[in-house]
């Protein structure tokens, strides 16, 4: 059945970078579907692409008859049919950090720059260019801030996020320190997510996920 | 064990509030620690809070002697250590529906009308209490619009977001109404919602972690 997943995707998208990194992860190989974000005003408001996922957003992933939306939903439905490579540890607590590692990434940074919310600053505040990565550089610092904290406070990080195996947590982290590059944001501060950053750069998982290497990447 | 546990909430945030209903559903007594977000600047932001919880934000949950944080991190944790009742469905399919529903709040809709974005909106574009309530009800509107479709097209749809029976998608759903509801949010054009609101509000666990309940709420 595996064979037959189809992820609608955009290639500078964080929230599909995660799913591309947690299907490498466990060695799924999938179908990329582009879904440009900004060309025609926006491919994710065509009507097929709203009865597939009507929040109008990328990713979704389709799996046979099953429509997935959602990153972190599609991470965990991943673990549930393909249990291994596991992406969460076994342990309750252990579980839960690793999903508050990943929640503080994709409930309290991503959100705040995603594409609509940036547009939105424009329309309603006329914030440009210049105020949008100021916006941008709060929210990702902000988050950092605690991440960093949360990460190097922790004797049960390891040389990922949670241990010595890539799980949730570094498949979130991955895409918001390259979106955080992408708006020039200083890192300096946080060594600690530096260094986890730098040793999933080394798997073929998360280089392969890279957005430079979907094939709608501009060339 | 359940005896320990420590919810740290404030009466009226969304996300201690999906907490205090995944507590109530599961028939998990807590006891409540106030952390009240505006007065002094905000108790989330003094030491012993922020060694908590480094994100400096409510709810965290005590369990013993483990620190669990994020409110979706949270109610997974309690699925994983009490499963029944139930906040999630048995099938996989099942499962990522639900949480695609609670995440389509959870991330998209609640962090953008975070009392801290309320706050950079005036900061850093001057909105008044006028502009911030355009910009509340613009992130709800868009994300209601989202969800009565999901909910509204599917035959999982039940007496609940999910069939017949209260989970993780309506924890969610509930508090972000009522925070609609605090901001004059018009909600005519979302009638499934509203229905599955309602059939909520019967339920003792639901009623018991409203906010007005609540022991900091203002008398």
């Amino acid at each position: 059945m595996s064979s037959s997943l189809v992820l609608y995707s955009y290639w500078r998208s964080s929230a599909a970078f995660r799913v591309r990194i947690a299907l490498n992860l466990k060695g799924l190989p999938y179908e990329t579907r582009a879904v440009h974000l900004v060309r025609d005003g926006g491919e994710q408001h065509s009507p097929d692409y709203v009865a597939l996922n009507p929040q109008q957003l990328v990713p979704t992933l389709v799996d046979g008859g099953k429509v997935i939306t959602q990153s972190m939903a599609i991470a965990e439905y991943l673990e549930d049919i393909h249990p291994q490579p596991a992406l969460l540890p076994v342990e309750a607590a252990d579980r839960a950090r690793v999903r508050a590692l990943a929640q503080a990434v994709a409930c309290d940074i991503h959100p705040l720059g995603n594409l609509r919310v940036l547009q939105r600053t424009g329309k309603q505040f006329s914030a440009d260019d210049e105020q949008q990565a100021i916006w941008m550089r709060h929210w990702i610092t902000t988050g950092f801030q605690a991440l960093e904290a949360m990460l190097a406070h922790s004797r049960q990080t390891g040389r990922y996020c949670h241990g010595d195996t890539p799980g949730l947590a570094d498949l979130c982290l991955v895409p918001q320190v390259y979106n955080a590059r992408r708006w020039k944001t200083p890192l300096g501060d946080y060594p600690t997510i530096l260094r986890i950053d730098a040793a999933c750069a080394e798997l073929d998982a998360f280089q392969a996920a890279m957005p430079e290497r979907q094939p709608d990447a501009p060339k």
